[in-house]
């Protein structure tokens, strides 16, 4: 995916200190393994979860993670690499292994969510990249669930292309809102790249360069009947619902029944109530109504605590951006090193109380109730078998006891193996659907 | 630029809508030329004004932006476009005008600072691209000249790569945080494709991947006397600035005075202080210190009030996703028609009265005073001779009077006719220089 992309190598897509650091390792400890293991500090939004995606974009990258003749030139050109590090950064090739929760899982903070082992230059040359893709993706998917939870379960448009950050803002970003509940997105080239359904309406522009509004209704439903759903607020909501109940009139002579308006300013509540009122004494309550304008979950929870009518909600720059926290806290750190078969943990210790690691190889399980439902999670060691009692990690006071009856797996999972993808990845539309 | 980063072709980089709309006009306003304006609603992070960046980027892909077979299968492959409309794309090319405001410039809410004149279908077809690249880059290069000037003149440099939004908000993001003002990235990749500076420092992955710190310390020193810069908070920040001493003392026999110290955690005004303070005694005057963890504008205001002896500020979170506004408010609208000759302003009203647009082909003119001081600015139709009193869009009363002995200059310029590049784009360093 990433190939299909980037011409560009993204082997330089790293810190320079990562570079410089495995220059270090290089010279100083060439034999050294290291495990790194990703988890996040909190949630995002104040919410309760996060929605883990960016996986695949991930893996394609790192195994296809090569450093080209002009990537050598240049690091070549900067005066601190010696020759004997970049003959070696000529022939990388990550031959690690990695494991890694699915994508759309949900999970928690200071769980282990992905972990590295593999000779420490690779394992921190990869850093960066692992760090970009993750904490931004499943930002975009854990806000798009937050958004889809407050709609109860109605239909939610990704249409941010023209606030992200930038152009992969736009493209990650719309496949992550796909994993996170969005059903469709405007972004044509995701849409193309993701097989995600795409989606728009018009824009005020198409109305404003007719003369009249009504002959910009009529021509969009001449090209599109069955996709007819028309802005209403150019120049005057309420005309323009009369103007698009005229249009829907003519569709339906001719038996179609598949349109609608979209209200893109004003108050959303009552201008849907009211749409809605009038669609339905004319009689076209099979009409549609999509809304947009600066949503997010806050404002969409309110309209529909309060009843408005609303099919469809189209959700821009506050979801594609993941505002108002705009990046979540992952890190990578490393909690163990390896000489030969002797591991040994390893623990950052800080000032800022939060920053202090929990060291060892952790996995996390799952536990969940003979009828299926997710009741806790427990971080232990990898080689810890879990029993008995448990206890949360900030409040100690709060015990659980794991019974015998209780169903549990283990959400780390081998995903690449001495450098060699041993998964098969689910389609995004497996993914959402397991979401 | 975009030509070297991406492989795919960015045609499709575009809202579906605004390829729905171009059908429309191809069938229905095929000869209808238009002018669209980008303009901002207000200013980013409550703050007084906006450097716009993107400009290089943005041009570079709209004159290269074509069809390729793919594009067009995968159109074709939606069952809404009809061959004749489809075949026109596979020839599509830009042949407008393009006016815009310079890289680097200030500019302000309401002022048009980049102008679209050509066939309907080929202006909107760009809305989206064009708003996704000045949006991101000017909110990036905006929010890096507020953390500078909180600065005072101190070096800034860009560690956002881990949680910029998506590969290209580090690698875009990058780009504009030196033209706001940054002195140096992380991003290698940035570095090599910018031409910027890259700089790094050690992370605590170094410190634990050996027994000791201070062996950590010496063998960075001895791989990189020239920038040895020591992370000290791995473990304890006092200790660890004691073994930054110790490693100092043996480069300063060897007459190297280019090191320093990094803090990543706890109480930066006082931790800076005290380093400082232990430095000085030890006779280290020439010890830099660079810190960095969450840092904004607020909190360097904060440190550099309260004197805190700082060298380098490294920013990442919230210079590279521009926290905590994620995205800037700026809107493409059609300001006017034009069939042969004949060119008709357009207006879009609305119930949200900040939406109502400015209709008609402008520009802005700046005012200096003799000493070259600037003034004010003055929105006016192109056409227009600006004298006499000028007033606020916002605050009527508030009124200006236009001096014979004032210079001026409008901000917006040809930079594409035709289709044709007419302006040839300054290096990053010297828009950077002029910002």
């Amino acid at each position: 995916m990433a190939k299909k992309i980037y011409k560009t190598s993204l082997a330089l897509l790293t810190d320079f200190y990562e570079l410089t650091m495995a220059q270090g390792y290089y010279f100083y400890q060439k034999n050294r393994f290291a495990i790194f293991e990703v988890f996040f500090r909190k949630n995002p939004f104040n919410g309760g979860f996060n929605i883990f995606a960016g996986l695949q974009t991930l893996v394609e990258i790192i195994l296809d993670l090569r450093f080209k003749k002009d990537d050598i030139d240049y690091l070549s050109s900067l005066g601190v690499f010696k020759k004997e590090f970049l003959d070696y950064l000529k022939k990388f090739k990550f031959t690690g292994n990695i494991y890694s929760v699915e994508e759309g899982e949900v999970v928690f903070p200071k769980e282990p969510i992905l972990r590295v082992e593999a000779p420490i230059i690779e394992a921190q040359i990869l850093e960066s990249i692992i760090l970009n893709i993750i904490n931004f993706q499943t930002l975009i998917a854990t806000k798009t669930a937050r958004i889809f939870e407050a709609s109860r379960g109605r239909a939610i448009l990704e249409f941010g292309l023209r606030r992200a950050q930038g152009i992969d803002g736009s493209i990650s970003g719309a496949r992550a809102s796909f994993i996170g509940g969005a059903v469709a997105t405007s972004n044509t080239l995701s849409g193309k790249i993701f097989n995600i359904p795409v989606k728009g309406t018009m824009a005020h522009s198409w109305v404003m360069s007719f003369r009249k509004e009504i002959e910009a209704f009529k021509k969009y439903a001449e090209l599109y009947p069955n996709s007819t759903i028309l802005l209403v607020d150019t120049y005057d909501t309420k005309k323009g619902i009369r103007n698009a109940i005229e249009i829907f009139k003519i569709l339906r002579k001719k038996g179609i029944r598949n349109f609608g308006i979209r209200l893109d300013s004003g108050d959303l509540e009552y201008l849907s109530k009211e749409t809605r009122r009038i669609l339905d004494k004319e009689g076209f309550k099979e009409a549609k109504i999509v809304v947009s304008n600066e949503l997010d979950e806050y404002i969409i929870n309110q309209l529909i605590e309060n009843n408005s009518p609303i099919d469809f909600f189209g959700v821009g720059t506050k979801l594609i951006t993941g505002n108002p926290d705009a990046s979540l806290s992952g890190v990578y750190k490393i909690v163990a090193k390896k000489e030969g078969k002797k591991i040994t943990p390893v623990i950052k210790i800080s000032d800022n109380p939060e920053k202090i690691t929990l060291p060892g190889i952790k996995n996390t399980t799952r536990f969940f109730s003979e009828k299926g439902e997710m009741l806790f999670d427990v971080i232990h060691l990898e080689s810890e078998k879990i029993k008995g009692y448990v206890f949360h990690p900030d409040f100690h006071y709060k015990i659980g006891k794991i019974k015998k009856s209780f169903k549990e797996r283990k959400i780390l999972n081998k995903i690449v193996e001495n450098g060699r993808l041993i998964y098969e990845f689910p389609s995004l539309k497996e993914v959402r659907d397991k979401t």
